[in-house]
């Protein structure tokens, strides 16, 4: 399939320029004025459009078996929800059960990703240590392209991964030349303060922000972040959502440390008040972990991704339906944790960020998409418009407007934490690997057209470390 | 001239990547593999080098005026000394005197100036304040490509500007699009503190730092930053040299503030122990303000670098001989301030920040040239090896070494403040307007070969800021 | 007059002891158990009452002269209005206006103040800058107890310090042991705002807060301190009213710099929505500058309370009435700048403070007296329950409630930011040099029974400067 | 025995004056002007001496238990090198094996402890956790006088408490109203750098510093703070050594948290250059946790002590021989962890701290006993020179001289870390329980004579913390 996207303005990360983009063969082919559409081809007028790379949405659980059941959104609707909202590529989670083997729950979420219509790539979980572990943390890498090891500091007595464990896994990972991210939340504070609340007789929604208040998100980020300082790893904690964490990270990278943040689009314009919600479905369906925070933690978040001291945006997407939300009725520590995103990722960050001036358009793209792929070592094939790069391109209207809401959501489930939100700036096209997958409201996703994208080790600033190191 | 560059390792602030590079026309017309050589070309054996963008040097001072002499280097041999170091483009600075038109001295300065080996632009200082100022400026912007406006905030009773100058002037660069600079030091502070030194007898150079502390530039540092806060206006500060001026920044830029930072090669890698030599040649041949500090700044601007919080490496290049020098035998306030650098500027700062694991190789790009050409918006004209750009290119042998000195220096003078220093990492030849200026320690620079740069006003962040006033 | 303190619970700022406390002649002459009432002693039963050293106000402004007018309170009434609620000393000012002698000024305010009902004391404005100056600094401080000058870096045009004056002032305030005070904000960029706001016809209260934004605030305190710290001089600052210039204070203490912060009660509870209100009169009368800030604000004021980067509590207490506020109609800026506050200070700040934990008993009586003792060097002759200090003491009752109001305060003028607050904990008794002035809501307070206190100069922290200096 | 002190000048935290200090049956009587000897009274003459109250050393190893064997000083001779400093009480630590009785080790310890010359308490250490030891900390309070209980977050695989039990702990101890305190270095990261470090055979003394750097105390105090925040506790933390875990204070302070840094004499005077000594005896008599540090931490803790940031000085006095030394000889990790200091922590503190202007002699006060006193809660009988407390006190010559050696030491051992250290400023006389034990170089201690000082749970700031929670 070839595409000549003609008369739009290109964004990369660097700049803004008047260019025409050929597509052809699943790729960039050509970028410049004027270009020749070849025999055949379809011509996408992207006059008043700009024409920006696809969203990376680097955490995303689709599928996520939960108690027998499983989050509503599968690989596929997952995927093609993303391509909907121009993002064309997720970095989704394997994570084995404490014993089980890395490899074997790799392969198991390969399979389940199959249908994936939209790219796709996968962060292990290292949920427990013994010598296969390490083993497998170095077949994952050299042979399966992995180059990113989540850990769950939270989620005591289940996958939380312990000092011990952290300092194991970072090392390993560092040797390998892949980077460690962390879910930064104390374990043993939430765990304390859940029994707490529910010896008070305090068992709603209400409770879920009580028990996990920022300080306790703010600990685990500079626990991590001292474990990699000392061992000189890099490092990207996901889904920064308060003061307390942002300004550890500030102050790791004011001395130089390589350390990332990760913001959700929920937390830069949802706040805490959804808890009070007397309906358990709306106060439930906000659950997830880190919660929404006081509005003044807003604020920080957005000028954590003005000042560079936050890299990336992404969702958290794993969503539960009411009836799964319901399991928590009783007792919130078990109402399924989870909330989507993928969809309106960056309607919302756009609205809410380029808008208000808060970024300038090569800004957006940073945080939706260049920042993500640099970190992740998949730059320049995904991340920016140029010659070679993938076709993954969303053409954006910025004067285009939709009101969200799980009415109309191509996502699955029946709940969307942006409801009601009218966005100015959408996207009108998005094309992924070279095929027009969505235009003007119109979703062609194809089951299994996605690709696994294998993620190189070492990227460039490992070889920094090392001379560090050396 | 056509040149074909071949086999080398392109270096961009995004990424690494084996190309060639075709230059024709003063333009970089084809990076790619495999380029062919049209008839005529000359092929560079670019294996085993890196090829960057061309440095920038946003801060010299070439045939500064003093005292009825004038530097040691003029903009001919000064950017030819560039161009022997990398350096293909500089931005020097228009100072009117005090109730002087602002457009008269720009016309001297560009008299001046047209003997260039190498491209160069001006920042306009503005030394004072009445109407024609205001209409200059708009003039210097509108119709001679001036984007930026510069502001001593030291040198009392002579060219410093006061907080209703730095209002006035800041205000009128925002509606114009233009970005404010300053120059960092109380220069209330300096004047009492040089006062009393000199009342004491301490009359010689080891005075120079103590008029001239930390505290001193971390004030000004903060003030600048506060009324361009207040006014929401973008701001640079030149030649940051401490902790507490970075840390000003470093806390600005956490909130979110558009504030850039520029540091000099000498101060990340000299400390103030020079000024304790005896030899009054050797301490007076480093009085430059700020002055160097003690090593704990180095390291702490090493660290501004690395995080993103500075954002440019210059030389404040402003040399004086010691016959010039020896004006403030009995007087240190009269020792003409300056330093060179503009030669050595790259080498030095690849062996400590690139060798050293500090910065990766493109970092190090954004750092000489990228960061400074989107920051005055001359990119991607500057800054970046891609098609179109200027043909400004230096390769890199990261093998090679030097010793820099001021006996083997193009730069004129009798003075090298890196003396000595063996570096490693050097530049192997230098294309500045598409044409082989420098190679392999042949400098063939041509005087008056170098272009006048025009920066168009209001880059992309004058459009965020103007929405966020919206 | 003798008095017997039976019972009570004395708080002093190290500790909380049941002890009597006998008054004799303006002093406290025995504080113990079990203590013999003299013949003739008044006895007052404390049982169940804290027994605290009656509250110093830094900060006032009485009887003071405006456009031909006068504010509400004279000193007579000013200081009874203190005794009511249990502040038994201020701190005014003298402001010469500029080319004024210092002591001319001075002895115009001494006069007006004979009439004060409970002890005052005399901060001196430095508005100008002459060797008069210089030599009238030194006549206050060695022959008429003044230790503290005070500078405005606000007031454009009218009493505004430049960095000259400051810098003059303050090195002369040092040698004779005296420490240097600053209201801080930044003039300039004040007047630059004020300005604007009156050109886009914002011409009401509403644009008062606009014109002094925090960041004016926290640049002018930053740059007083760095002032100070080079001239390694101590520095107070008046009114803290924001994180801004908190944040200053702060890091400079962390480096040990002896800088000292006050905050006015009225900062600690009132919030920025007052300016909302469409009354003229309602948001006019809160009109004061720093003005009222966000909750935010609120907060961080408390916990710089709490850390003991603030040290005093104060009100700035300057009382205009709704004519007198008028004057602004058409202006904002020429609303009289003042609110009031003497006699409410200790009760909100017991009920805010004390009732909700932030601060001990003990912490109150530090922010209350004890460390403007210390800072003032007037310890332990004020701010302390001991042995020979003055008998200035207020009992108080914590279960004890009032209603705030215009309507019921003994201060003069129509107005009360506190309006319509129900505080708990209040003052029962207040002594004043030995005499009950105060009981159960009858004031008795005595024009002229005041005394002027003279403070000594050299506090022992000057000793410490001096060798630091040595 | 009484004791008339004539003519000296009485240091308090709050003030310095002159006054005679009376003392009879071990308290203080009388202070104040011209005091009638009693018949029998010792008078001492302190005509030009500064009269304080006796140090506190709140951090103190005598007679610990050590691989069969024991350190150096006992309770006698550590108390009584104490008294010859000035030092009349210190606060030493139960630590029970884990799974031993807290009751058990508490009554070894005190059963140990009778022969102190001195008075002395008891910190208990949390080295595990079951219900007996949540039992045995009520009683320990309740009934023992214990108010602080010692966590180690270091020593992996011996004495470490992990999260758990660090919740735990400072949970039943907010209960109790006693105060957690905490032993701040990742236990992990340490026991992971000392592998490393052995297996590459660098195996000497050299390594014990780069086994355990800043950030790993810098991690471990940030997460004590953030679960003492959580939990709303009140926080010791012993031996602050360096920046990271000051800045984690200080921030903690700024937001209002009660938390409180010791720092030792030794990290404020010597650095980390004694490691690189070849001579095994003294790099490993050097040998201490957290080790000595580079000379910035240094300057930054007297900072932390200016600003009041750090609040007590105390020494981690255990003292080992080169014979037990030795026994690291070919591990580092096996060298016995302690040095000496509690006979001159107060000399070498007047000598750095008043002498150089960083601390008033009431700061000083403050610093060796008054904050001490007060933070544990024996205050006013221990920490002030005032009616009714226990005749502790020491007279200081600020004249005097001495030169501190292991050769002239009172403490036993053979080694002083303070080795040839001129301190000028130093006791002429102590007076412990009102007798003088100390006088002009002559120790009269005796063994026994010191008492185990209980200390009452709920200081007033639990009061604060209680309604804080309300």
């Amino acid at each position: 399939m070839t595409i000549l996207i003609r008369g739009g303005t290109v964004v990369n990360a660097d700049r803004e320029f008047k260019a025409d983009v050929l597509c052809d063969n699943g790729k960039i082919i050509a970028v410049g004025d004027n270009l020749e559409a070849p025999a055949g081809a379809e011509i996408i007028d992207a006059g008043g459009l700009y024409v920006m790379p696809g969203g990376i949405d680097p955490h995303t659980h689709m599928q996520l078996p939960f108690m027998g059941t499983v989050t509503q959104d599968d690989f596929f609707t997952g995927t093609a929800a993303g391509l909907a909202g121009g993002t064309t590529s997720i970095i989704d989670f394997v994570i084995p059960n404490p014993q089980q083997s890395l490899m074997e729950a790799f392969n198991i979420w390969r399979s389940w990703a199959e249908k994936s219509a939209g790219d796709y790539s996968f962060h292990v979980a290292v949920t427990w240590w013994d010598d296969s572990v390490h083993a497998d943390m170095g077949k994952l890498v050299n042979e399966h392209g992995v180059n990113s090891f989540k850990h769950f500091m939270a989620y005591k007595n289940a996958i939380m991964a312990d000092d011990e464990i952290l300092v194991k896994s970072f090392s390993r990972a560092l040797e390998l030349g892949a980077i460690p991210t962390v879910h930064a939340e104390n374990g043993e504070l939430v765990y304390v303060l859940q029994q707490e609340l529910m010896k008070k007789g305090m068992t709603g929604p209400q409770s879920h922000p009580l028990s996990r208040p920022p300080m306790v998100e703010g600990e685990a980020a500079q626990r991590a972040i001292a474990i990699a300082n000392v061992l000189n790893t890099p490092l990207y904690i996901v889904h920064v959502s308060c003061q307390e964490s942002l300004d550890a990270i500030t102050r790791a990278r004011a001395h130089g440390q390589r350390v990332f943040g990760e913001v959700l689009a929920g937390h830069l314009v949802v706040d805490d008040s959804v808890y009070k919600n007397p309906d358990f479905a709306q106060s439930a369906g906000h659950v997830m972990s880190p919660p929404f925070r006081s509005s003044h933690h807003q604020e920080a978040l957005w000028q954590g991704l003005q000042g560079g001291n936050l890299h990336t945006t992404a969702t958290d997407h794993c969503t539960f339906c009411a009836a799964q939300k319901a399991a928590g009725k009783d007792d919130f520590t078990k109402i399924p944790n989870g909330c989507g995103g993928v969809e309106e990722r960056m309607m919302v960050l756009w609205d809410a960020g380029v808008n208000t001036g808060r970024l300038t358009p090569s800004e957006f793209v940073k945080v939706t998409s260049a920042n993500c792929a640099q970190i992740f070592n998949i730059y320049p094939r995904k991340g920016v418009i140029t010659e070679g790069a993938d076709a993954d391109i969303v053409l954006w209207d910025v004067n285009g407007t939709k009101t969200l809401s799980a009415k109309t959501q191509f996502s699955k489930g029946d709940f969307n934490v942006f409801e009601g939100r009218t966005v100015k700036g959408i996207p009108t096209h998005t094309i992924s690997g070279g095929k027009l997958v969505f235009k003007e409201g119109d979703l062609r996703a194809e089951m299994g057209a996605g690709r696994y994208i294998k993620r190189p080790s070492f990227s460039p600033m490992f070889h920094a470390l090392n001379r560090m190191r050396a």
